[in-house]
């Protein structure tokens, strides 16, 4: 029970400070980049989408705008936590990992952000479509479990097995997502007249959605095909910048110009009669 | 300010690597069989539900069979952590617990999971039931304060007397929502026509989840009656079989078999006139 | 990548026993007076509801008691917490901050139960207003960010400009919220004929959570123009008895009072025909 020499290295590791991940994420140049380049944008569109809100005045399209704005704003405070070092710690890597053994950068802070910022994604769809507040809610609860596994795949350092076997459990949550983005959504979004905007938005967050497995499958936290933790790194940011602010942005584009039919409709969840 | 000799020796058991934490769980067969088991029976019921949901066709019970399939899923998530060592921890209990001084297996992750697990319970219970939105969000609102006072009850090492008042705190959001399933919830059943399948499940449910702060109260956690840490694993192990698969087993085969009746419900968060 | 010296020391900081902050909780008696003070309001709060909401009958009155009731039952775990020392850390402030290289005790904790606490107090106010679902879940997740990101500003000590950076972001989901409560949901609750009660609880809720984001900036945490630990934690105890135990008082003496008002609505969320 008592640590080894080398476990001892490793919980030292664990242990490093803030202070020591930001010189690192600093002297990363491609790292640094990756998470700049996000904050630069985040904070550009909460501008644009404030500047394009200005003229939306019916309640139901105040709404959508709102959650909409939230968007950029945990991507900001989710890169700034990267940045800092908040987020971001060491890990070594299990015996079969390509990097088995190596202390690798993981950025935690990640898994977390999107663990919230992803039933944004979700509700603003959902809204769009007007579904049930049952099929929501299940939605948003299968997303929660596929990024709180997606954490676990990436923090496990004990056995290389076991980081595939949570990639795969979190993988059957992102199939549940993905069952209702394609087979359920559509139909409410036909019978809410909305049926062309949610189709564009659908597809961009299920091929960006796509991305991430991907891109963790063949970076250092999988495979480690790309063993670069700032290539890693701009390959979530890419498809962030996607998935959040180009989403966002032909989202609000759309209500702004479609007020009139925003307004006439409501949603699942609301009475019929107001 | 500065840490004690014994303080030392603490801090370094919890920084227990999850590799040395999974070699401890191997080294102890009712433990890690606790554990296998439910890996095991959670698989298992997956594969038996995806068959079940094949001809379930209508909206609201295939919404019903997707939020039912989340429990096995996250069950499986959730043991998967404990038995890779990531959610399992060492703690040394406070003077005054029977086992004061010593440093026991903290099987933390299981309250993570439950703050996940048994909103999706109460999820499904309350679609069955037709329930009002308001009175769902209150009563996960108090089960996720449960389970969060739960692990703090395990968590807390300063003090024996603070763990007992944590269980005292739960136990309280737990009548919160006892009160819920056992007052509120069966009117609104029998008016959805629901009332016989939701009487056997809540059941079901009320006396399962009687039997965790039991477990807790007799393990080691608590006044430890009973002092393996396999054994105390072994009880939840087994209300989780009961609570969650036989749980989902139960409701899937009366959705399958009463497809019509489910589908001419709507949710209290359903318009009336679709 | 070798830790320092330095840094040694602040790793051995951070992981402080338990017992050893609950000592210094102990020594401190303006610090553990402002925790004690509200352990007690909350038991004696928890004692008035339950006596209060003896003669609520009503289904929808019942219900708002309940939320209510999660207020200081939230409120009590919570100080618990912090007094216990587990939800109570140490933290060195980085160059720039007015004690920077001190160690200070960061009440983490707090921000933790306001992640789940405000919810409740939010959600209270939206049935009350019968607000839209949609609304309420926006407010709510713009509510939870607002807390996430405050509990970064106290976390990060890698920089003392990423903790300002931190602090402008949770103020910018603060305004969200803030939007919604002064703009939008007023509107709602003069339709529902609860304006009166919806303006009074508003008015106390705007003006008290603009306390806590002062609190933080001229505390300890922020420009420490305030530099004692026990006053700081006083301005937040202070806070949170005004905007919990008197919230939660007025609001059930108006439920008490109006039964017959509570009993004619229906929210957002529940169909017009039941």
């Amino acid at each position: 029970m008592r640590p080894t020499g080398s476990a001892d290295a490793t919980a030292t590791l664990l242990q490093m400070t803030q202070a020591e991940v930001l010189s690192e994420i600093r002297n990363d140049l491609l790292l640094s980049s990756s998470l700049w380049a996000n904050i630069a944008l985040a904070g550009l569109s909460i501008l644009l989408f404030v500047y394009m809100g200005r003229n939306v005045s019916t309640p139901r399209s105040r709404l959508i705008w709102s959650a909409t704005l939230l968007i950029p704003l945990i991507s900001l405070a989710s890169y700034l936590g990267l940045v800092s070092g908040l987020t971001v710690g060491v890990i070594e890597l299990p015996p079969g990992h390509a990097l088995a053994g190596e202390a690798v950068l993981s950025q935690w802070g990640r898994y977390l952000t999107w663990t919230l910022s992803t039933p944004m994604i979700l509700l603003a769809l959902g809204l769009l479509a007007d579904v049930e507040v049952g099929s929501l809610f299940t939605v948003v609860a299968a997303d929660i479990a596929m990024c709180v596994t997606g954490l676990a795949a990436a923090l496990v350092t004990s056995s290389y097995l076991f980081r595939w076997a949570f990639y795969g459990i979190s993988s059957a949550f992102f199939l549940v997502v993905l069952y209702a983005l394609i087979a359920e959504w559509p139909d409410a979004a036909a019978d809410a007249g909305t049926g062309e905007i949610f189709g564009t938005l659908r597809t961009l967050t299920v091929v960006m959605w796509l991305g991430y497995p991907i891109v963790w499958a063949i970076g250092v936290e999988g495979l480690a095909l790309v063993e670069s933790v700032g290539l890693t790194s701009w390959g979530y940011s890419a498809l962030d910048i996607l998935a959040k602010y180009v989403f966002a942005f032909l989202l609000l584009q759309w209500v702004a110009a479609n007020e009139s039919t925003v307004a006439a409709r409501t949603t699942g969840a609301t009475p019929t009669d107001d």
